[in-house]
């Protein structure tokens, strides 16, 4: 596969595009011509009260949060409500180094934060959807962030959220977790400080970086009960090589690194001179706050520790021997218990 | 400092060589003139029934075990007992890639084994001091992994042992994080296979393996604390430079390499056509398995589910936010805790 279709509806599924324009970023740079790649399920209500915004992870696309959330009998249904999965900036489908031209396409694409998706998105639900609330705003890991950071930009905006397995400030641990991933994608021989001719001649780095994330992502309890073997993988190698290699090697590097700045910086702080308290009393919506028990990423006590500075919330525990990347959907219980969680938030 | 000074008794503190002479290898290779490096502490009994053998982890030498585990008043007590701390073959004071001439020096050395190691010592306390019996074997990780294969290897000679924070096979999920410390290392645009001039012109390796090392190594909760601060480290970034990369970044990137593929090999049930319940059985001695509750390399689940095949065994807990890397001697509530633990063995 070709590192340019990869990112195609082919592999992704549909999404129609949001055009930003003049797309203005926290770091002062405008983006010009900015898209917001997003995907919508089910139809909005007459009193536009029904509609979910669901941001997207690392890494991730419209296509794999359907496949993983959305369905009819889901707690996500489309039949019962308007699902808006929005892509997150450098994912490859919105607007990111690899689909841009010079001078910001590949390495001369500006710092985005975290911040940045979120005013994109609002962009989109007011602009396009003519939306006032949302009854839900969720995600997992960046898609966490990014539901923080809606609930304390927008707070007369979002109802409820729901950040699963992310935090609200990174931590200096998770930081460095986010470093060892860019060291890893940077220390290709062809990496070239972003310019390289073609992502695909990454894969050095890009195998490094899959194999370090394999590492913490999952558990190893997943490897000592060889649980990777009932989707279909015959060994740890086989699971390590065809799974998570096999999902980063297509992707391109100057896209993935730009995310991993993006987590590596998310903090709502920011609104607040740095008193993370002080941010999270901004926040109108209820919360369950959702934390994955064996997640080594974001750690069920980092995750408390900001739950309890937040009003109107609750912390949920779903323990699964896939660990961070339970959030993946391979995990049948994860499944059944992150569809309870939700639906009683939405009951609420 | 220079790569050369490193491995010295200057910084590493006072120890002997032991001359291997031709040592056959399980590879089959043989090294010639090979040399073992220990350091002993104590008096040998009349009876000679009162050794204990200790060696060392991934990329430590005996200095630093005797600063963290010896001293009048701890469980290893050099009034009471006759400790001899063994450097494992390829750390640089032991023979190793560094210290080693053509055509066995650098990226010829051969393959070791952790059962190199053992038979290694075996001939250092038989040949040197005449012990037909040891009363303690002990190490932390590559320590224990050692422990193992001498608790498995030699019976008869073992009359206790404590693997702390180790397992006695490699499990696929622990293969995949030593992979990771290869990768971090071989990805130095001047590894050139091993063939490198000068280990410090791999800096940019080391300090990427560094940052993965201690991204496991420590627990989110050292740093959520700053647990640092008590050791003398201002900040996160200035704890994972000024210890971490520290640490590594005088040591030779070939010596880390044999140490870490023996690491990733480990394994007593070669000795048993590959069943490790089998291996296992073959021990005699009673063992204390000590895990640390946070560890992330070799996590308590792996060790319980060794302990459970060793008749004449136990597992005891000890929680710290150090992680892993509480070996190191950095936390005065693991070292109180260890010493019980050791205390309560030496006893039995």
């Amino acid at each position: 596969m070709s590192d340019r279709t990869y990112y195609s509806r082919e592999i992704h599924g549909p999404y129609e595009l949001f055009e930003l324009g003049n797309f203005d970023l926290e770091s002062g740079y405008r983006l010009r011509g900015a898209k917001l790649a997003y995907r919508t399920i089910g139809t909005l209500s007459p009193g536009k009260d029904n509609a979910i915004l669901f941001p997207t992870w690392y890494s991730g696309t419209s296509g794999i949060i359907e496949q993983a959330y959305v369905g009819s009998g889901r707690a996500l249904d489309p039949e019962k409500y308007f699902i808006i999965i929005a892509n997150q900036l450098g994912n490859g489908l919105s607007t990111s180094p690899s689909n841009s031209a010079p001078p910001a396409g590949g390495a001369g694409f500006p710092i985005v934060t975290i911040a940045d998706d979120v005013v994109a998105q609002h962009k989109l639900i007011t602009e396009k959807f003519g939306l006032s609330k949302l009854a839900l705003v969720l995600g997992g890991s960046m898609g966490a962030q990014q539901t923080y950071e809606w609930a304390v930009r927008y707070p007369d905006v979002v109802k409820r959220a729901a950040p699963i397995a992310g935090t609200a400030k990174v931590t200096s641990h998770n930081s460095l977790l986010v470093q060892t991933f860019i060291d890893a994608i940077c220390s290709d021989p062809n990496w070239d400080e972003g310019w390289y001719t073609r992502s695909g001649a990454l894969h050095r780095g890009l195998r490094r970086h899959a194999r370090v994330f394999a590492a913490s992502g999952f558990t190893p309890q997943l490897f000592s009960t060889e649980g990777w073997w009932d989707i279909g993988f015959a060994s740890p190698d086989d699971f390590v090589m065809n799974f998570v290699e096999a999902h980063f090697a297509p992707q391109d590097a100057n896209n993935l690194l730009l995310m991993l700045h993006k987590w590596q910086n998310g903090d709502v702080s920011r609104h607040t001179n740095g008193c993370l308290k002080s941010a999270l009393s901004r926040i109108a919506a209820k919360v369950c706050i959702i934390a994955i028990t064996e997640d080594v990423f974001f750690p069920i006590a980092d995750l408390q520790a900001e739950q309890s500075m937040i009003a109107n919330s609750e912390l949920k525990r779903i323990s699964s021997p896939w660990g961070h990347l339970a959030l993946f959907g391979t995990d049948p219980n994860y499944n059944a218990a992150i569809d309870t969680c939700l639906r009683d938030l939405l009951a609420a």
